[in-house]
């Protein structure tokens, strides 16, 4: 019945439930595939076609998928057959009816008149048309929720815990294999194949999930560039490479950012690296529970200025389970001027890049919130990697 | 520039506009990344965050991204710097702002009074508030558009058949590795982890990109459920392994699907072997412009009818560009009842999952639509593949 046990699935569910409780829900429509994960174990490459799971404050969980890959959820969820609705074939991207049109059918008799029912509003994955669709079927409108269950997710429990140091033993053997397989002369996607490789074989007692975000290699001018995609280039001697890569187990991330160079590096570079690593560490030695998400930023930010450098982006993000297109959880930024306490059980990329035009430098931990600190899930060691 | 020429992109947009002008629609909002990519070369893993391209009737391509991503759209979309406009940071993830805020105010004063403005509505990754931040800001409706650019994709260019036939060749390369690497002892996660590596490495005068879907590895019970994904457990002998993969090049797939049997297959799956390859060449023979898409689908349910068999799902769709979560280009179905004619210059995925309780079995070509039939792009031998 997959990683984890009923206890967990129900304790996640007790404290979703409150948090709508809380906010004066009664019903909740989810759509994000990481929160259908995370309260029933749903785990499939299905999500290009509409999914809803309906949270009532009455009833059991109601599961719905495309009458092909209902089975699926039957074999891996925490549900029971009968939690699980198979829409039919007819009704996959067509023009003249949608999926919860059907779902809406099945839901509006057992959905209370004086039910607060809300739908998730930051979902990627549920579209317009389906939310016409649903609200249509219906016959109500739905409150916007934004990513409440994202908000559940920001404390691991101890057996997600258990699962994220797996993914970063993961991690630290991808980037054995990532910085033997950089060398001048190599194809960029050669080495991208074996990180790839490396990132699915994971370790001898655990193999590893596919990531939610392709390996991120930038080499050269690219290291500017935080997203765009390797080539078929070779590397070249006397050039930065940035590697942004995770390991991942049972849907859950643990990525790690470091520069490597090529050669010699450039004095400029050595020294951005020496400032961002400083700075890494201000960030990471303010992070402890009720220190607001503010905090490492402003920690950042002060040592770089120090030496001249700025930075408008944010440092970091929560992390856990992800699909495509994001392994991050979109709740907290770790970013000047925010106020909410960290909270030890919380896990957060500290992505630190510095994509300046001609020369890049990246490095992140990704870390867990304990009673007195952080502590961080991989040991790789930090600053420019010569090689 | 990118893989397309500046000639290929006027020629994307003047098609576009000429479905939008048919539509009575001046302005669209484009959000879907495969769309964008099609429209402006612009290719990135930065959409995880709201991105959006603004095709109006009088203005040029205006691109909105998150400001660090802004500059990679400078370096690899066809488009002019001053067309790229970078949000601000502190306008990411945060609860009480959202980035279309700031897009919004670009827009309004462009936008003309009488503009007929419409926003893809069936989009992945634009959200609800997504939605209700741009309409805001707007400060009018927007009329529902369904896959309007997707459309316009349905037909390839030579320059696009042209690299799908190079992802041809990965996906070809790809199997020569899958078949090889499944076999009894070895750990599902280390065969899949051969597979990622060459569909990455490409061949050698072409690397590969990362395919929208993960490699789809099916094996035994898990033959008859169509998206789970692949575990740690060793493949054993006498089992059946469906394998649905795909070469990928410069976003564009190539999938194809494939049944192993390790042993002797018994003698109900060699049969439904059978069956379901004179229902694929049944399809495959119907299929030429102006046949509507419905008939393949009916020629496959003659066939099988015949031998006692159902199917309720299509038998494939169209294929081309894709990002997570899909590969499809969810505009048609190949399925009994649909209407729509097949042209010259389409690309389909004819995808046959037969995924039966005890027993599953799924083939599927690549083709192109000719002016005289299909033409089959990958080389694999068809058939229940024993070893």
């Amino acid at each position: 019945m997959g990683t984890f046990d009923a206890a967990e699935y129900d304790s996640r569910l007790t404290r979703t439930r409150a948090r709508m409780a809380g906010e004066g829900i009664s019903d909740l429509f989810v759509s994000d595939p990481a929160n259908i994960y995370y309260l029933t174990g749903y785990d499939a490459c299905s999500f290009y076609v509409p999914q809803l799971l309906w949270i009532s404050s009455t009833e059991p969980l109601h599961l719905f998928l495309r009458e092909i890959d209902a089975s699926s959820a039957w074999l891996t969820a925490n549900l029971a057959p009968d939690q699980v609705f198979g829409y039919p074939e007819t009704y996959v991207q067509c023009a003249d009816r949608h999926p919860l049109d059907w779902v809406a059918d099945i839901i509006r008799p057992r959905l209370p008149a004086d039910a607060v029912a809300a739908v998730e509003s930051e979902s990627p994955h549920y579209t317009l048309r389906a939310h016409h669709a649903l609200t249509a079927g219906l016959g109500r409108s739905l409150q916007p929720s934004p990513r409440l269950v994202n908000w559940v997710r920001a404390i691991k429990s101890s057996a997600e815990i258990e699962v994220m140091r797996t993914a970063a033993r993961i991690t630290e053997r991808v980037f054995e294999v990532a910085l033997d397989a950089v060398r001048p002369g190599v194809r960029q996607c050669d080495a991208v194949a074996e990180i790839y490789a490396a990132q699915i074989e994971g370790v001898p007692d655990a193999g590893g999930s596919y990531a939610a975000i392709p390996p991120i290699v930038l080499a050269g001018a690219s290291t500017a560039f935080p997203h765009v995609p390797w080539s078929d280039e070779p590397f070249v001697a006397d050039e930065a490479v940035a590697l942004e890569l995770a390991g991942a187990r049972a849907r859950y991330h643990v990525p790690l950012t470091r520069t490597m160079y090529l050669g010699t590096p450039p004095a400029t570079l050595a020294a951005l690296a020496d400032v961002t690593g400083e700075g890494l560490d201000a960030a990471l030695a303010t992070m402890r529970p009720g220190v607001a998400t503010g905090a490492p930023a402003d920690a950042w930010t002060e040592v770089i200025a120090r030496h001249g450098y700025v930075k408008k982006s944010r440092v970091g993000y929560p992390i856990g389970i992800g699909y495509a297109p994001d392994w991050g959880e979109q709740t907290m930024s770790l970013r000047p001027g925010e106020t909410i306490p960290l909270e030890a059980g919380m896990t957060f990329h500290v992505m630190i890049g510095m994509w300046l035009d001609g020369g890049g430098y990246s490095i992140s931990e990704t870390v867990l919130v304990t009673e007195d600190g952080v502590e961080c899930l991989t040991i790789v060691p930090r600053g420019l990697i010569c090689s």
